[in-house]
């Protein structure tokens, strides 16, 4: 058994990867750290885990030295220093935050305010989208985490783009967040009543997603893609439901439904669905799958493609066990073998 | 007093209108028909509305000889015979089905699956989207009230459209309705487990609103328009929000925004809100606004257009109401100045 | 129109009265006072106010003086010092908050940790259970407006406790109440992912309105009642329901039935339903109605009382304003015609 | 790896359980049996096990001849003679269902319309519930799983019944389910629309759970114990949280505490929660976890006890999953070790 650390451990993405690793065959969960809540127990934050999980929190000084992998889940900033002492110890550092995915400096400080502390740590990290990038996440040192809202995108794009089936013009990404992805933190927006039987868009043209996004179908496609990318807040807990615009061309429907089982035949965690059904977050939820299905508008010219997955597993922690299972050469799905409830 | 009859008054549209016209300062309800529960009360149906309405259902048999105005709220292709019974009596009569709002009977037959019975009739009918045919609909005879999804879709784009601020081609519509949409019918989809915590789309593409949407469009942009739509059934009981993409084009949204105000000046039901604001369900539901946000992705040229109504009121029952405050030449406001409770 | 101002007019309990008073036919909104927001605009705090109520908010300072009736809605122990001033000038002073329900100094004490600031003030107070205390609203200076709970316990109680009906011992109020019952100030229980699809108690035998719906009961009995009362959280926004269980004692449910309709015959907002059928939240949301149904376990002699209210509106709001009616000589439903919406 | 059949797969318990035994490490799923759905695959039915268990749902003729356990999820009266097939053939059957739950006949009769079709057969029945009668299940050939309702009610009950800490006259259990346990069958009362934001009793001192819940009270206390038992439909999905009044007696709060911690120390699956934490709906779902919180109302001398299940897990699938794990004699969490999800 690996010896596993999270930093931020109090976070919903922290919590659910307590309780992914807290069932993993080859890694056991050794620190569990949180500055809000140092000295507490994990289960008096989160009385779902009595029994479980009633180990102290502790601070992370140190956490590289007693850990073979070092999971953080912070706001963003706060990744670097770890990843640089966890990188300094040879550790594995998986990063759910934001500071390790942009490859562009620039990017990263129109959109986060931040910069590099150390550029040559920012070019050994691996942009840990499993299923794109397999081979470089073996022996990588420090693995960015996708976005969860990326994730979504780019698994439901990444057929039509890197084979060519559509337009890589033009493409509008409308989608949808349960809660979670908004944090513990408490908000007037996310305050039971004023969310409950409401709905509504955010940050309009304006995520910081969006830069991740492109940066990930640019490469897919092969050229720059630009994207028109509106997040919605759903009153749900969980899930990320994408339905996304393109402009279909010439190709059948049923083609390019071929082509995106053909290539993703073998995934583990990607479903695509037969023609006529839809991706639903209800299928999805508490799982490491991402659906996706295929739609049309034939009077139009457009091809719709909807993704679904959890944002709290394939679009956080679970994807994080699946990078620490890759890099480290476990089986795959080590850990991840949860079945959606269905209800 | 003029005298009001429903016909399908136990559907949930039929509901919500014998709820609005209850309080209606001008009208009385004198019929209330319902196949289904005939003989029974309508506060058997719905307890809701014990000690309000405790008369009997009735038939509609003759519901022309003792109404003023008749409202029929039912599946398509029933409107039609009661439409030409009211036509004959000179009854006003309101149509919150499918059956007049297409004036192409191709059209009709190719989504709906039917005939125009009287096509005289037809060319008569007005369609009753409010704020648009105003003049039209003083003096109808038989009114068209406009579906939920075109409602929220045509207050939303017609300043854009009709005043040519963007580009009318490849605009996508990507709605979300609550559940009172699908209706009162019982199906695994609406059952309350295999719902809750779920998210989907529906129909992409092949919506029957879609002809509809840009029969609407297309008058308002003078110009033939077509439009994606893709409908989603979200796990809230009221309310449309679409979220809708179009070219900019070179304009600035501040213009564009100051062009919406002056449009919708004076309108009581519609409400350009101010920029950096989002439409919000939670902000229309139980009443008869319909809220209009603006937005732009700079970097892709993109307008994006929110728009929320009450599926069940603007969208239905309240637009009904409206369109006979306007033909019978009440306070346009009359009955419908229910205030959206926030939570 | 008389002139009625808010003190708190941006917690929940304020906002419900906005909404109800805007529509009332004999009082006109002259001042919406919040501390928090003062120099906003309400439709700035709440959105779905937009074009209905664009005033500024401000002070209370010299409320009693431009006022002719003073609603406040504050935390307890605030309401004195205003009560106090409105008496001063003759004007109606009507509570939402704690400070005058109880009659008992020592229980208030030991209850909010307060004290009564004018003993007389007190004295002067009328309990306003508006079907209770019909003549002493009347001409009354200062109204207590009952809380919520005490509300619907009370309601559902009285018939048998004042006709005898069954035994005062023994008492179980099992209560359920929607979040917007915990108002507005954000708490991570109320945070959105952490109360949905959740449920649970709390305050068990030790709530606030313990004293409160004992001293009601107790003049309703005429003897001195104790209840065990246990308050629960419902993931739903508005609503108390409350199930309470009493010693049915010899008397036949049926009759014990027609003896609460008979005792609420010509109530307006009381509905004692039909033998079989369950109060339920949803027939009384957004209504001034009190649901109550019967029920019995002949096994055990266990009379079940089961009463609905839609906790902002006759637990707080409307009740609020049916006191303002009743003591200023309106029609008593003035302004609270509303019909819960079913769906 | 034992082989396990399912017979009413596709019913609510029936593929909770198909989820479970997905992940067990002794049993492998043989027979997945549908009336309904003989011929289609479960992944059709249920999307959300695509990849997971697309295989073809069956007849379940001869499934006591192919499996070592069979699991039965049926209306009640049908279990009864796959029973006696499997008690032929020497094969574990374990029933969801009420068939074998309640010793009385008269009793079964009365409450489910039904009788004993082999009455030594009801006699080698055991009543499953785990934590009460390990002994008789390991090497039982007929398990009764309890129902969700009594297994709530008699964890939560059990140390105070069996050791005397509180009287067992007068219980009150006001219990309040989540939507799942209504079954997967339409109802208008299910309906989305008109559940979501309701919340409403349902056969109040008349639900067939009532005989089960006495019978094992009875046997807990060692006297004849009867209960007035209400339950309430919550609008969540899953869950069971029961409120229960017992009059406390003298013994203080802090001693029954200690009393219910001691007697289910090492109790894998009952978590008695610390004075001053309640039992919460949340932190149970997914889970095979029982929590249990214990309060009083001093003024009364009322003993609450809270317990909260997951009506789907401990109170159907789990727990007949733990039945046979102890029958069999696997370890007994195996295949159980879910942990809450807290969001």
């Amino acid at each position: 058994m690996i010896k596993a650390g999270i930093v931020g451990a109090t976070g919903y993405a922290g919590l659910e990867l307590v309780r992914i690793l807290s069932g993993h065959p080859e890694a056991e969960l050794s620190v569990l750290s949180s500055v809000s809540f140092e000295g507490k127990r994990l289960s008096d934050v989160y009385p779902a885990l009595l029994h479980v999980r009633d180990e102290e929190l502790s601070s992370s000084d140190g956490i590289e030295d007693s850990c073979d992998v070092v999971f953080a889940s912070l706001p963003h900033g706060l990744s670097q220093p770890i990843a640089a002492r966890c990188a300094a110890k040879g550790r594995l550092f998986i990063d759910l935050g934001a500071d390790f995915r942009l490859e562009s400096e620039s990017e990263y400080e129109k959109w986060y305010n931040g910069s590099f502390d150390d550029k040559e740590l920012h070019k050994s990290a691996v942009y840990g989208l499993c299923e794109l990038s397999r081979k470089k996440i073996k022996g990588a040192g420090i693995i960015a985490n996708p976005g969860c809202y990326p994730t979504s995108a780019a698994l439901g794009l990444w057929p039509a783009l890197s084979l060519g089936l559509c337009g890589a013009e033009g493409i509008i990404i409308d989608a949808k967040s349960g809660v979670t992805g908004a944090g513990r933190a408490l908000t007037q927006n996310t305050h039971y009543p004023e969310l409950n039987e409401g709905f509504s868009p955010y940050k309009a043209g304006a995520h910081r997603h969006t830069p991740e996004i492109e940066q990930t179908l640019s490469k897919m496609a092969g050229t720059d893609v630009k994207v028109t990318f509106v997040p919605h807040l759903l009153p749900v807990n969980r899930g990320i439901l994408s339905t996304m615009y393109l402009q279909k061309g010439g190709r059948a429907l049923s083609d390019i439904h071929a082509a995106y089982r053909d290539f993703y035949k073998g995934e583990l965690f990607v479903r695509v669905l037969e023609n006529g059904r839809y991706a639903d977050l209800k299928n999805v939820r508490m799982s490491n799958y991402c659906d996706i299905s295929l739609h049309e508008d034939p009077h139009t010219g457009t091809l719709i493609v909807v993704s679904a997955i959890d944002n709290m597993v394939k679009g956080a922690a679970g994807q994080a066990v699946q990078n620490m299972n890759i890099a480290l050469g476990f089986d795959e799905a080590a850990g991840l073998q949860m079945i959606p409830p269905a209800f």
